[in-house]
């Protein structure tokens, strides 16, 4: 099969990732930071490899400022719920994932108040939107770094200079920019970073986390055995065990601990332009496909690897299933981001969205373009 | 390595619960619910086939009732505050992991009444001190089923029964005992039930579940994408993906579906005889030794395939460090359960605790004594 939903779950792995999954699994899989037997001690070890090596690559200073979760909509659970209050004030966009917007509309219940920034059809928020709509009780800004749906990239640079003239909170989504593009928490001014593991970073499924700037404070929405005083009832106030509850997934993070080395020994800047010689070569074949609709921007200035686009006449679901049909795996509808479909004018059709990982090829790209003809011209 | 250590997680796993972890990495590993092309189908199905194989087993009707977790904490995290609200009655006990005890402390913190039951020195509670509890505003009762510590099988049965008679939700933590010992919802009255994959059910770390019985809606603790109702801000109110946001962990969760075959093949009640057996030649053997201290039952009649005791005049941490030396894995310390050590008097001390799974041997336990006998005599 043709792959190329990767902005859903990165496909294949580097053969290293499953070989300290399947290492992990049958040689030391126990649990870190419980026991003091050797397979304990060496799954503890494997997270703790790990955790250095992520934050190296976002340039945090302290591993321990990383916590593991299951994925990324975790993560930003956990940020979003464990900083706000009722009477706080939280910037977002109408670009974000359902993984934001879901749990804002949570907040915005017991008493947040949500400003979601307009951005335009290309994709791109304006950062002096975000200026302007900081107040007295603005206590957070929450951006999706890259959108799942157009592959727009923000300028979280500037940002997070906004946030941090006004002191506010800045949390960035990198679900579909961790481990494609460089992100350096420190350049950025970055507070709160969510992460899948299973995208961008090329490890397994089950995997995530959230970096933690020093001396945020962030509320549990879960607590439990933590290895850590554990003779106690309180959970303990030391991060990662504060926000770290529960038996991690160690084969998972071990994957993922090579599938990091793997991006560290290729080049994030290498891993980006392979992808996006891919994303322009499909853009620039599109282009001439007069029944194609590209949404988004046509100039992939400021963009990853992700296209959305349909065909006239032709439902966007009935093209995945052709596409499926002739071993094609591309992604169509919403994409779990429930408001920009509105700006871009999908509101009632979805789109296809194709996203190129680092292990695609140009003729990949030529087999989706030669397939999209077919399906036109036979519809 | 001799691995003792099976409470924590069980190890080795079923030759067939590796091979579908990689199965599903190398060939399928997508997005279930997430696409409509052949992988992201056959991630889906992989995963209805875990749910419709946990169902069966623990004799649920709906397998949409089950939703997948990363571990059991985080299940008994999304039943715990799911269900309870400020002016609400909880029972519980003082034999419950840390994975109860802190979730009902933050509760507490928001106005929520616990109450927990004391348990003898042999792990077990009585069933009508439960019932003496009950008033006007008990919402709900939360149990261990088995103790991690003591090993000690509560009579789930007859406080189902309780539950059910007066109208409160009964909540059952089988972190120990799913796949160990027989469970059945409808003949025990459970309306939540929380378990994990990696332990008894034998499946890989990074998976858990949560039952959530007919009729019961429960507050969410975590919302974003489910695939569903993609272009919604608002969080489906269907199960399972209301409290199933966020990418699942596939290869986990196909790994788990090996795991359960693997119980379902061989039989619970044969999975819990081999322990028994096991962990009854072990007490035998440590009767023997005057220098050994047992905590909990000496009868076993209730119990399951833990044990915990300490050497005179050894630390508990000592011996693990010696017996982890001599090739053998066991826990020692507190167990992530805070209040259970006063009642068996080991508040100071924790204790060593062994837990064999089965693929453990009489052999296993042979050299385990002599070890054990070893360091007493070297110290």
């Amino acid at each position: 099969m043709i792959y190329l939903d990767n902005a859903a779950t990165s496909f294949p792995k580097p053969s290293k990732v499953y070989d300290e999954v399947m290492r992990c699994m049958k040689n030391y899989c126990s649990n870190p930071g419980r026991a003091s037997h050797d397979m304990a001690i060496e799954s503890s070890l494997k997270v703790m490899e790990t955790r250095e090596l992520i934050s190296d690559l976002f340039n945090i200073d302290n591993p321990f400022n990383i916590i593991f979760t299951s994925n990324a909509t975790e993560a930003l659970n956990i940020g979003i719920k464990g900083i706000l209050d009722k009477g706080d004030h939280v910037i977002s966009t109408v670009i974000e994932h359902n993984s934001v917007l879901r749990p804002l509309k949570t907040m915005s219940k017991i008493g947040v108040e949500v400003t979601l920034i307009a951005c335009d059809k290309a994709g791109f928020i304006n950062p002096l939107d975000i200026k302007d709509e900081i107040k007295h009780n603005t206590k957070a800004i929450v951006i999706n770094h890259a959108s799942n749906v157009l592959g727009s990239v923000q300028d979280i640079n500037t940002i997070g200079k906004i946030a941090k003239k006004y002191g506010v909170i800045f949390m960035v989504d990198a679900s579909q920019s961790a481990g494609c593009i460089d992100i350096d928490v420190k350049r950025d001014n970055i507070d709160l970073l969510a992460f899948p593991g299973h995208k961008g970073l090329l490890g397994p499924q089950g995997t995530g986390g959230l970096y933690i700037g020093e001396g945020l404070n962030l509320k549990t929405i879960k607590e439990g055995g933590t290895g850590s005083s554990s003779n106690s009832m309180n959970q303990p106030i030391e991060l990662p065990d504060k926000l770290e509850s529960g038996t991690l997934n160690t084969p998972g993070i071990a994957g993922l601990c090579e599938g990091v080395k793997f991006i560290k020994k290729i080049g994030i800047a290498n891993i980006y332009k392979e992808e996006m010689l891919l994303i322009e070569h499909l853009l620039k074949e599109l282009k001439k496909l007069s029944f194609v609709k590209i949404y988004g921007t046509k100039a992939l200035n400021n963009n990853l690897s992700v296209l959305s686009f349909n065909i006239d006449g032709v439902d966007a679901s009935r093209v995945g299933e052709e596409l499926n049909e002739a071993g094609i795996a591309i992604r169509t509808g919403y994409h779990c981001a429930a408001l920009i479909h509105k700006v871009i004018g999908t509101e009632y059709l979805g789109t296809i969205r194709v996203s190129p990982g680092c292990f695609n090829t140009s003729n990949d790209i030529e087999e989706l373009v030669k397939y999209l003809i077919k399906i036109y011209k036979s519809n």
